[in-house]
């Protein structure tokens, strides 16, 4: 509403000049060509690209991680016009195989300063893979102060000046784009953080409802779109499942039998539909694991106020919805709508870590205070659980108490405003810490930790310190493993057995993340047997190709190598591979444990990865 | 004064527990040992201990960067108490030996994470090195909100309580603690800045006329002593020069000589006692060199409002002082004490590295206004040059416009409120540019660079780019060959020569910093044949030992080595010996260069470094 784009047409090639491309989409007979969009913001071009070969059997993180390695300076600027932001749907996107609408969005991260790949749902996944988009590479840099809109269609795209949406929060621009366009379109969008190139920004995906809500959140990468001066990409097509496929009718199949396989899986198929993700405040704050005032104590009074099965009573009291699914051919529908007392829509989704990190980690229990703090971090455009992380740290230096709800709402307003404060606080925890003379602060590789204590989880504190990504649950999630009890059990207050579980759940994930496919997932791949035939299946019926389950580990390895590889080059060492002392030093209530996975055998973890070179840029074979 | 400290005696052993040592200082047959002093915040204990042999030969930043290597875990945070913080006068300090009386400070900086020793004038120098005193060893950490102050006497040392001095800026505290104790008292202290633990901290010392304007500004180290917990350290003694010598008659030839050479400089025996280091102003504006509105352009149109020429001016009109030493035993004396338009003592002294950063680098001409801008930043306690950066880069996102005097006053003044504000700015360039989301941020290893543009003067890049300090003119003076001619001249436009230029100045000027002389001395050095051999001469004579040349660069090398060995060790690799691309990529008039010095030539610099493995925690062979 009063919203007007002066479009004009920057560079146009319709799709029929791909044709002569070497990868081979298959409909009757037909051979049409998989494509990159390439975005240049110097030059304002959009120019099509056949994919190389070399990319034919990658998507999701393994493209974003590939591209990255192939075509960024490692120890370039984040926000300099020679990183790059690439988004990727996966490998299965754009199909009807279920979960597999996850969009990867990676680049060098302005936060930790490595390689970065963050997902999320929603609807943009489902549209580019129908296309037929395999990545949509954004480089260069436009103009200071201009500010740009990428409209992608069936077979053109095309830069449009949005000056007019400068500096406007995440919901005022999914509702302006959707009545300027479609319903039906598909919008990846910055808030003012991500314009205001803060490290805590992330990128907004709208789900199928027009919640802004989906958060490719993590490692800043929405102040790398920022940096670009695009503040969204539009996507408008009404195809969602037309991605096409070698073998339709053996892809329908087996996409068919995966469904049923995670109906049955108890964790999937119940758990997850019933309390959505924040079913674990309890299990974890059972299990003495819940990080409470900034990783003080691993249980929270005030937990029951903020547990899965309170915001599940809250919602069905309020006329809002559980078992919602965040993209097209989502079967597990973890995701939720939130209302509020007075039956508006507050936020959706509300998902664990997000109540965690703006919960417990501050000392507050106040579940619809903690709803409207998640709406105002998608409406700036931040992270939640980096905003909350922040919040927390500046609770531990003093600026406002832990438990004052009402300080930290006025912390999060001063995000969207760009008030020095909130510049503070949307540059994350690391910062924060920086600024407010605070040391005990829950980073690595400046990214914050998540709602698993390292001490009462210790799989997860090796996937945090060892990721590529920095601190990242969903890099290795050994809480499947350490708590849920899924595909066996290892002790999670032992060290033993927490390096070959972080492994095998890294290599697993950095795979999955490849086919577009949700992680939750993995609860099948660890409990039944037939699930990872089934996703085998799905990918050789799609690709024409002959995969085993040797490839698909294959795969998994290959891109932590690539991403260690960005790394080494970007100037990281092993000593980055570390959670802050604190962790090692402080015992952890109530089981009063530190986190003693010794250093040297995390410096061993990737048992697969190639050596490296001392210096930077002798690395370049990893590449 | 309202300044009324409770004493309490910890601990106070006294000198006699030392002599057993194995550390001889002769006096007159008896055999008295050189000391370490460790005050340990934790247990508020002060400890002395005999210098360990290890340590015989070295004094000021050669054994600043050994303690550290041997005692700080690299990837400690250098705000929590396994940093230390090391106080050491050099090897000739406490002697007659002119320009002997440089102090040095050394720690894991918490603004690069890496090694530092910073150094200053002063009073303390000769003082401790009186006292025997090779060292201050200050670790642990107070309980938090706990601030102390050290007394240091002539055969004692305590920790006494001083809550009443906290928050209190660097000239009160300067003016409490002398009327507290004597007008003879050496003090070293922090401002609120260092206080707040905020990474452009730096610490000041007092020089003979009561001013707190001399600093060990750079890398953060008046946060690591907020850290722990110590404001302030008092040397009470009426000694100066009364190190012992093995040979006082050889020692005091060769000092009286060494005077002459020094006189006979044409930099250190004419333009530095007539207009400062800000003498330089001209020079480097002349040269093209000089980096205005953030690293713009070369030249500066209000150059001669805020030249040495202009200020020697108006200190003779306002009766000021120019030839002013900055500790005892100074014969070059280009320090100065500036006034204001009414006779009142501004500011002693002002530099010319603070001129640049508070004026041209900001775009402002006003020398009063430097100089008040000078003032505020002593009295906050932090680096002109990392705070005038930080002002700079404020400018270049937005937040005030160039030359925009009252806007950068108003700025400084929000550092010693603590405001959010003030805290960023406070925090230096780096944080600055991260916050306010600009990438033009001139920083290496996110240490400010300073007054030489390293497109104009490629030497000094190569100084900036590959110093364990990080980006500091001081570390590798490459001007002295570049643009004053000292010792040969190298271009300084060209490639050619500034690799050996920068490496020898860098090698001698770690040694120079170990013997506690200012960095002055080095133009005799290029210049004058018998300036070494006369420095040998005090060194043996002073130590009964028996150094060549050979040993001098030994020396050097060595101190270099064992810092690149923490580093590493902490987590640097080469791909953070890079200057900020955008020197790389901006051509900077008026000569229109771009540093284009290789990369890969740089990182074979240190043509000496040892061998270090590729994983942190391998490289323990360094230490």
């Amino acid at each position: 509403m009063g919203f007007t784009l002066s479009h004009y047409l920057i560079r146009n090639l319709p799709f029929g000049e791909a044709k002569k491309n070497s990868i081979t989409k298959y409909i009757g007979g037909i051979i049409l060509a998989d494509k990159i969009l390439r975005v240049d913001m110097t030059s304002l071009q959009t120019i099509w690209q056949n994919l190389p070969e070399k990319y034919r059997m990658l998507g999701g993180r393994g493209l974003t991680s590939r591209i990255i390695a192939d075509e960024v300076p490692p120890t370039c600027h984040p926000l300099g016009p020679a990183n790059k932001l690439i988004v990727t749907p996966g490998l299965l996107g754009g199909t009807t195989a279920p979960q597999s609408g996850r969009i990867s969005i990676g680049g060098k991260s302005p936060l930790t300063g490595g390689i970065k790949e963050s997902n999320a749902g929603g609807l943009i996944a489902q549209k580019l893979g129908s296309l037929g988009i395999r990545a949509i590479v954004v480089e260069g840099q436009a103009p200071a102060g201009k500010t740009y809109l990428l409209e992608v269609y069936d077979n053109a795209a095309r830069l449009v000046k949005a000056d007019d949406l400068a500096g406007k929060g995440c919901y005022e621009i999914t509702d302006a784009i959707w009545d300027r366009y479609d319903k039906k379109a598909a919008i990846m969008t910055i808030g003012p953080a991500g314009e205001m190139r803060l490290t805590g920004a992330g990128i907004s995906v709208t789900d199928p409802n027009g919640s802004p809500g989906r958060f490719a959140g993590r490692g800043g990468l929405g102040a790398l779109l920022g940096s670009k001066g695009l503040k969204a990409i539009v996507v408008l097509t009404d195809k969602t499942f037309e991605a096409h496929c070698y073998d339709s009718e053996r892809f329908n199949a087996a996409a068919k039998r995966f469904v049923e396989v995670l109906r049955k899986n108890p964790v999937s198929g119940q758990t997850l539909p019933s309390y959505g993700t924040n079913g674990l405040v309890n299990v974890i704050n059972e299990a003495g694991a819940l990080p409470t005032h900034n990783f003080r104590e691993g249980t929270f009074a005030g937990a029951g106020n903020v547990s899965g099965e309170r915001m599940a009573e809250l919602i069905k009291e309020r006329g809002g919805k559980t078992g919602h699914p965040c993209h097209p051919g989502c079967v597990i529908k973890c995701s939720n709508i939130y209302k509020d007392k007075n039956g508006e829509v507050l936020v959706s989704p509300l998902e664990y870590e997000s109540v965690w990190a703006l919960g417990p980690h501050c000392g507050i229990d106040d579940l619809d205070a903690i709803a409207y703090m998640n709406r105002l971090c998608n409406d700036a455009g931040v992270d939640t659980i980096e905003t909350g992380g922040a919040i927390g740290v500046a609770m531990e230096g003093g600026l406002i108490p832990f438990g004052d709800t009402q300080g930290a709402i006025g912390l999060l307003e001063e995000i969207k405003k760009g008030s020095p404060l909130g510049r503070i606080i949307g540059s994350g925890a690391a910062i924060t810490g920086q600024v407010f003379g605070v040391q005990r602060v829950g980073v690595v590789k400046r990214q914050h930790i998540t709602a698993y204590d390292p001490r009462a989880v210790k799989g997860m504190g090796v996937t945090y310190a060892t990721s590529p990504m920095g601190a990242d649950h969903t890099a290795g999630y050994s809480v499947a493993v350490n708590i849920l009890r899924q595909g066996g059990y290892v002790d999670p207050l032992s060290t033993r057995g927490q390096l070959e579980t972080s492994l095998n759940l890294q290599v697993a994930t950095a795979a999955i993340d490849s086919l577009g496919l949700c992680i939750f997932i993995a609860f099948s791949f660890l409990e039944q047997e037939d699930s990872f035939g089934l996703i085998l299946e799905m990918i050789n019926s799609k690709m024409g190709s002959n995969w085993s389950a040797e490839d698909f580990t294959r795969l998994g390895e290959e891109i932590i190598n690539t991403e260690l590889g960005f790394n080494h080059q970007a100037g990281f060492t092993k000593a980055k591979d570390r959670l802050p002392e604190f962790f090692e030093t402080e015992k952890f209530p109530p089981h009063n444990e530190v986190f003693d996975v010794k250093q040297d055998e995390l410096d061993k973890i990737f048992t697969f990865a190639e050596e490296v070179e001392t210096d930077a840029g002798k690395a370049a074979s990893l590449r």
